[in-house]
C-alpha cells in the first residue's frame, strides 16, 4: 500500500500544503493565507485546517498518513520541534510540532528551516535524487543553503547552522548584511551581481549595457546578455563566477559532497553559468583529480522543493 | 563485562597501538616501526603482530575484543575500508580492513583519516566529551581538522572532505600549499605565525623580539612572549588571532557546532590565545547572541587522541 505524507511550506504570506507519496509525487496541493496577525497558535490552526482539507479531498484521515512535515523560516530546533526565532512570523520559542500534533489527532510532526528542507527535497526527489550527500547553495537576494549528509540534514545546534552565505572569502571586503565584511553572500547573491553591474555601467558610460535604458533596468540577466559583446559586462561576469567558484571550492573542500546544487534565479542561465564554474572548481579543488570530482548541478524542483522536502522529513 | 577495543595510530615511522575499554581508558599500549619499505601488506602484517602482542599481554584473544580501529594518514574511504591514497605510506587503493580482518581471525576492522579520527577521540573521550557535535581545528605546520556531527565523523565522499585548512578567507592573499591563494592555513598555521613574526622583525630592527638572537630562533611562542612589551609583536599576534577568528566564525556559521576544539602547539598559550579569540567569535558569529554560543576549547588528549579515536570508530 502506498504511503502518504503531508508537506507544509510555511511562508509569511501563504501556507502551501500537499499530500505526497513515497515516490515524491504530489497527489494534491493547495494554499491558504498565513494570517500572521493571528499569532503562533492561530497560524498553527490554519495549518491544521489546510491539512484536514487536503486529507478530506482524497477521502483520507490522519490515520492514513505517516505524518506531517513543515519547512519554516527562522531558526528551527528540529529535535525539539521548536521555532526558536522567526523574525518574519514574529515568533519566539513556539513548539509548533506539539501544537500541530495535538490539533491533528496525535499525528507525527517534524519541522526544519525552509532553506534546509528545500535542500532535502532536492536530494530526495530533485536534481540530487541519485545521491546521498549534497550541499545546496541558493543564489537569491541573499545566499542561503542546506547541507545533506547520508540523506539527513545537518542543521547545527538549535538549527542555527547552514548559514552558507556567511563565510568570509575576502577579508575586509564588501559589507555584508550579517555585520562582517567580505562574506560569500556579498559577492555571489543576485543582489551583488546587480550591484557590480551598475558599478560597471556608471564607471563606463560607453558600455553597451546602457542599451537597456537606465540603471533601474539592471537585473541578474544583464551581464549574461551583454558579456558576448561588451568587455565591461564580461569583466563583471568573470569576477562574479570567480567569487562564486571560490565559495563553492571552499564547500567542496569542507564536505567533499557527491554534488553541489545551485538554486535561485541566476541558475536560469544554465550552461553559461555552470560550464565556466565547473572548470574553476575542478581546477581549484583540494588535491585536484586525486579525489572524487564534485559535479555542480542546477536544482530542479523550484517552488515544490519546500513542500516535498517537508514531506521528506518523515521518510 | 567490560568491552575492549584495539586502537591503532598508523604513522609513517611508527605504528602505535593500544587496548582501550568503553570508558576510553588505555589498558595497555605499545609501538613498533611501520617499515613502510615492506609495502602495504607488510605493514598490515606489522599491525596484526602488534595487535596480537597487545592482546597476549592481557591474556586476551581476538574473541575478547569488539574490533580494531585505525587512524591512517591519507585519503581514506571508510565505507569501503580502503586507503584510497596515502602519499607518505606510498599506498594506493589498499583495502586494509579486509586484509587485517583476514589476519586477525575475522575481527571487525574500521578505518578513518588520522586527523578525523583524532577529532572523534576528543569528542568521545577528550575536551568535547560532554558534546555530540564539534569541529576540531589543528594548528600545526599546516591546518587540519575533523568534523563530528551527532557523534559521527563527517568525512566526505571517499573520505576526501574535512580539509578544513583549505578554505579561502583572503581572496588573492598568501600562497597556500594547495595551489590556491589566501587559505585559512596560510594565515593560521604555526608556519604562518612564524613567517609573520620573521617579517615583522626584518621590517623593524628596533623590535625587542631581536633579543632572541636571530630569525632562526623564532617559533610559535615568540610573539606571545613579546606582545606585552613590543608593539610589533602585538601587531603580529592581533592579526594572527583576527585571521584565526575569521576562519572559526566561518565554521561556526556553517556547522553551529556545540563546541569548536583547537589543537596543535600554539594552544599551549592557553588563555592568551583563547580569551581574545572567543571575544571575536562571539562578536562576529551570525545573528550574534540570538543563536546558541559556540565555546572554543583546547583539545586535551594530545598524543593519545589518535589511538582513542581509532578505538572509538567501533563504539
Amino acid at each position: 500500500m502506498a504511503k502518504y505524507y503531508i508537506g507544509i511550506d510555511l511562508g509569511g504570506t501563504f501556507i502551501k500544503g500537499g499530500i505526497v507519496n513515497e515516490n515524491g509525487e504530489i497527489i494534491v496541493s493547495d494554499k491558504t493565507p498565513t494570517e500572521v496577525e493571528k499569532g503562533d497558535k492561530g497560524v498553527a490552526a490554519n495549518i491544521a485546517k489546510l491539512a484536514n482539507a487536503l486529507l478530506e479531498s482524497q477521502g483520507l484521515t490522519t490515520n492514513d498518513v505517516e505524518g506531517l512535515g513543515i519547512g519554516s523560516p527562522g531558526m528551527i530546533d528540529s529535535n525539539e520541534g521548536n521555532v526558536v526565532y522567526a523574525n518574519n512570523l514574529g515568533w519566539e520559542n513556539f513548539r509548533i510540532c506539539d501544537e500541530l500534533s495535538r490539533l491533528l489527532g496525535g499525528i507525527k510532526v517534524k519541522i526544519g528551516n525552509d532553506a534546509n528542507v528545500a535542500a532535502l527535497g532536492e536530494v530526495k526527489f530533485g536534481a540530487a535524487r541519485n545521491y546521498n550527500s549534497a550541499v545546496m547553495i541558493t543564489l537569491g537576494t541573499g545566499v542561503g543553503g542546506g547541507i545533506v549528509i547520508d540523506g539527513k540534514l545537518v542543521e547545527g545546534n538549535m538549527g542555527a547552522g547552514a548559514e552558507l552565505g556567511h563565510i568570509v572569502i575576502v577579508r575586509g571586503g564588501e559589507q555584508c548584511s550579517c555585520g562582517r565584511r567580505g562574506c560569500f553572500e556579498a559577492y555571489s547573491s543576485a543582489t551583488a551581481l546587480i550591484r557590480e553591474t551598475k558599478c560597471a555601467m556608471v564607471a563606463h558610460p560607453d558600455s553597451s549595457m546602457w542599451e537597456i535604458g537606465s540603471l533601474d533596468a539592471v537585473n541578474g540577466k544583464t551581464v549574461f546578455d551583454y558579456a558576448p559583446v561588451d568587455p565591461y559586462a564580461k569583466e563583471v561576469l568573470d569576477s562574479y563566477i570567480e567569487h562564486l567558484a571560490c565559495g563553492l571550492v571552499n564547500y567542496a573542500n569542507i564536505f567533499r559532497p557527491e554534488v553541489i546544487l545551485l538554486g535561485g534565479g541566476v541558475c536560469a542561465q544554465g550552461d553559461n553559468l555552470i560550464v565556466p564554474l565547473q572548470k574553476l572548481v575542478d581546477k581549484e579543488i583540494y588535491a585536484g583529480d586525486k579525489g572524487p570530482r564534485v559535479p555542480i548541478l542546477i536544482a530542479e524542483l523550484e517552488n515544490s522543493a519546500g513542500l516535498l522536502g517537508a514531506a521528506a522529513l518523515l521518510m
